[in-house]
């Protein structure tokens, strides 16, 4: 059954037996809005937009992956505050012609994201559009906040998981190297998430986070700018082994895969030399703030490779 | 210039300048998510999203009150629960070949409304897309929250304010009788929007309240079903005088615009018998609730008028 033909009343009764409330949800969908109990002083706040064709591809990717992978999104924005999630809502703007049990399944995909991260569904709107897009916003508590600002000159720069698989899946895929059944996109349709990684280290530890979501080179300007230093990375064929196999078949070099990555959401941390004993072994260590010129808009000039100039710098369109 | 020639960084660097956050917004637009106080112990979270062409339409409105518009559709769902506004997140979706000051001016719609009612625009994402979209969370904090489901038989049924001016509007826009200059399309174009009528009354001595999208037939099946009971209009043609230009131009009853006209965004507050002595002399009764077949889907079977069935209730498919 297409959409358009079931109507919104009962498409909104069946995200609710997919969307299962926990017991801090006191009103959950139906009302005009959900009531939440809100236990902690201070809240994070976040929202994400995905749109068909520019950020989800339904002949690359399950409807459970795209919904998943947009709530994966969301919530790493919540993680890299140093947060923990509460309370999801996702608005859907549909063409009504879609298959009904198609949107089911971006809402089983996102359901799955948001319980394994304690987290609960407890709202959204459905309208009526030409094509396909998802908003979600996430909200949750925080005592401290882990902001971008924080990085002095002299903190060491790590990766939680080192990126480029989801570049290298989406070339792969865009340029007809692959199937969608491939091992090789898995991570590019789901990437992996353990933002659990993160308190284990312990966000009092980190003088800044963020989550990698627009590719290093962005991101790690955002922090570079935002903190006013320079990162200088300092980066290893050794440590792109990983990347060997997607840089051969795509014809490029693992350093661009890695440095040019978005949607990865590993977490950028910044981490003061003197704690660096304490950082999880299984993250990678890729660069070190030093004095430069963190107010300049172009991130190119803040972030150097062993005191030269990036390569991989030009702009790409993404936003 | 056009958006896609601006770029993300500074497009949300001028967002900022328009939504100023208030003091309860530690970090605002700039960092992963927004850091917020939460003062309240309970919340309410509602989502809608609104797209070109299903939700707006260019050449009927500006982008002020589109962005107006859609923030007061946002704002009447907090206070139909009986919650204050406190923060609101805007996700936009845009082609990328709008002006700037399209979507800026969207923004200052929106900010014009939450400011005037004490809220916050504390982030917010912006995308590429086919079709202009704008998806706006709003969180507001509340103490007991006003369901649509606390009716019982006696209960008398109100609206805050008379609906029909937005259909009456959009039909003539649409038919192309007037244009978009005219005064009488100026409720559809940005609704009248008072919901300190709510707290002048008090939610205390609410039986239900709920805001009028979807058209009182829709809204008041929401409530009639929700609070298992049938609502029994009487509505005479004397308290319809407002619509009789509208209705005459349109060749059509004034009752149907008063029954079927969606984003009015008044209230339908549901008041025992004994308060009705309390109830603001501007609101308008229109009916009791009687029992009746209160679990039904077929919202023309919940919903009477003196008792017999009500005009006007064939499906329109708006979802």
């Amino acid at each position: 059954m297409r959409v358009r033909e079931l109507g919104e009343a009962a498409l909104i009764a069946a995200f609710s037996e997919i969307y299962r409330s926990n017991a801090k949800v006191e009103i959950g969908i139906g009302d005009d809005g959900a009531v939440v109990a809100s236990p902690y002083q201070r809240e994070v706040i976040t929202t994400d937009i995905a749109t068909e064709g520019v950020h989800f591809n339904r002949q690359w990717s399950s409807a459970y992956d795209i919904g998943a992978k947009i709530a994966i999104a969301n919530l790493a924005d919540v993680y890299a505050m140093g947060a923990t999630p509460h309370y999801l809502t996702v608005a859907i703007a549909s063409s009504g012609a879609e298959e009904v049990s198609y949107l089911l399944d971006i809402a089983r995909g996102i359901e799955s994201v948001a319980s394994a991260h304690g987290a609960s569904v407890v709202g959204g709107d459905v309208v009526a559009a030409d094509s396909l897009t998802i908003a979600i916003t996430a909200i949750g508590g925080v005592i401290t906040p882990a902001l971008r600002s924080g990085v002095k000159v002299g903190d060491y720069v790590y990766l939680t998981r080192g990126t480029g698989r989801s570049l290298g899946g989406l070339l792969l895929l865009s340029r007809g190297l692959v199937d969608a059944d491939s091992q090789e996109v898995k991570f590019f349709q789901r990437p992996e998430f353990h933002p659990e990684d993160l308190t284990e280290f312990g966000y009092e530890n980190m003088a800044a986070l963020m989550d990698v979501s627009d590719g290093l080179i962005a991101d790690l300007g955002k922090i570079a700018e935002a903190s006013k230093v320079c990162i200088d990375l300092d980066i290893d064929e050794g440590q792109l082994e990983y990347l060997r196999d997607f840089a051969k078949k795509l014809e490029l070099l693992p350093l661009e895969l890695f440095l040019r990555s978005g949607e990865e959401h590993s977490f950028i941390v910044a981490v003061r030399a003197d704690l660096q004993s304490q950082v999880p072994k299984k993250w990678i260590k890729i660069g070190q703030a030093v004095a430069g010129r963190g107010s300049q808009e172009d991130s190119g000039e803040i972030i150097t490779m062993r005191g030269s100039k990036l390569p991989f710098t030009e702009q790409v369109w993404h936003w």
